[in-house]
């Protein structure tokens, strides 16, 4: 099965696409067609919600799987309808692995050492044991070394990868990841150092490592600054798009090659007619396709000029 | 119904405990004689295994409930489980409501601002629609202010709490929230100021407010300078016991009246047989009773020091 870099660099290769759909299933954005297509009420029990977004995740999934490599639920809107909603997440997982999709599942878990051996065995463990089994995971680094340590040693042992927040999208994560340390870096610096460190544990046929890094596009300068630092990690770049993220920082992460980042495009994708910018394609079936295939296109040729 | 804190602290009052039981269902600690009793098998499928940590959670909770005023679920032994580990998990919530216990839940998320408030409304939100709801939930901070600022907002509407891992009681913590800033203070001192920020919009009757703090009981100078910096966040102080922690440092995190502070136990209670300390009582129903009893003598005491 190869290593969790190879197998997501190849997979790129073959769609011509460093591209992630981003699965975030907001009941209140699915059309009202979608629902009454359905034949499931949006103000239904919360078996039926979760009924309604596994539908509409599943038809998101349909539309693109031979557009993108992969794809990012965020585990969030799933735990928003309890048991349910994770019955809804296995069923999305289930899908994507039918349809050839990598899963990057988007849960920045992290805890003491041995929770978090229990979240990386959760969702980085084989099924049928393990029902989350996924292909990669993304990690909240604050509390340290040996909260992420666990997640590599289960990762390396079943092939599968992680990406631990480094420099995030959010306006608000300066108050931590751009603090100022004695040592000259900011923090985020020190924790690219760290992830590095283990990704060095990790490195592939393809030249990269397992243990990636989130880079958001709406960070220039630590778009910079962190390809450098880190030549052979991945970079998973959310916030292109609705959150204002630039082509010229989405650019910045990739290497020279026009290797190395994986762009997350999630509403802009999954629901055209209401976030997605340029041509106004509707939030059906054919209308995701047409704004996946806008996606990959704009990425493409940001790449194409490396 | 009041706001959390001022029930947090009446139903310590009331039990005169200032603590907290964590509810790790670890599969290969629940004894043999229970599985037996059940009639379940440890390595029976995914649903059968959900079954039996469901069971032996309720188990520690009739054992308890009378004795202390809360109980710490540790969510990431229920994900191990997929869908069928949440369903023990909602009802280990409503078994725990049932018997008037505060659930704190141990999740540590935080996000973005959009998937926080995701998160927010998952855990902190009202029943039926929200299966998930408890009385407070645990935050990770790596992501900032606007990653905390949702859980703030859903907690003051819905009377709810949250404690936001400040100083974490495992030893890989240092290389984060150790750090020293260009300003003079360690990192987790800023984060500190951040969380201080957000309780003072939430101080109750009793003084003190429901955005508290996770102190570990292994870091004796940051459990000092934060007990004076903090004088009116509650602590929920892990790592007593296990993980090494000291009664020492357990004290330094309750204020002069002997208030302001939360320890948890959760293997020595659990899994007595195996965790305990001192007396050795069995991993049965009457043994964690014990052991629950011996935990809650030994922070009274603790306290009464003051």
């Amino acid at each position: 099965m190869g290593r969790f870099a190879d197998r997501l660099c190849a997979a790129i290769a073959e769609r011509d696409a460093p591209c992630v759909v981003g699965i975030d299933p907001v009941l209140e954005y699915i059309p009202d067609e979608f629902v009454r297509a359905c034949d499931l009420a949006r103000d239904g029990d919360v078996e039926e919600r979760a009924r309604l977004i596994e539908a509409y995740c599943s038809m998101t999934l349909e539309a693109v799987h031979d557009l993108v490599p992969a794809i990012k639920p965020q585990i969030a809107y799933f735990e928003l309808f309890g048991s349910y909603g994770m019955r809804a997440l296995e069923s999305c997982i289930e899908t994507a692995r039918a349809l050839g999709l990598i899963v990057l599942l988007d849960g920045k878990r992290g805890d003491i050492g041995s929770t978090s051996r229990a979240y990386a065995e959760a969702y980085l463990a084989k099924r049928p044991a393990r029902p989350f089994e996924v292909d990669a995971l993304t990690l909240s680094p604050y509390l340290g070394s040996d909260s992420l340590e666990p997640f590599v040693d289960v990762a390396l042992e079943n092939d599968k990868g992680l990406f631990v927040c480094v420099r995030t999208s959010n306006p608000g994560a300066d108050v931590v990841q751009q603090v100022a340390t004695q040592a000259g870096p900011a923090l985020f610096e020190l924790v690219a150092d760290l992830v590095s460190g283990f990704n060095d544990r990790a490195i592939g046929a393809s030249g990269f490592g397992s243990v990636g890094a989130v880079v958001g596009a709406t960070q220039p300068a630590a778009a910079h600054k962190l390809r450098a630092q880190l030549p052979r990690t991945l970079f998973l770049v959310p916030g292109f798009g609705a959150q204002g993220g630039s082509l010229e920082t989405v650019r910045a992460c990739f290497d020279a090659r026009g290797r190395g980042a994986l762009v997350n495009s999630a509403r802009a994708v999954m629901y055209p007619e209401r976030f997605g910018s340029g041509t106004k394609h509707p939030s059906s079936k054919d209308g995701i396709r047409a704004a996946a295939r806008d996606f990959v296109g704009a990425i493409r040729s940001l790449v194409a000029q490396k």
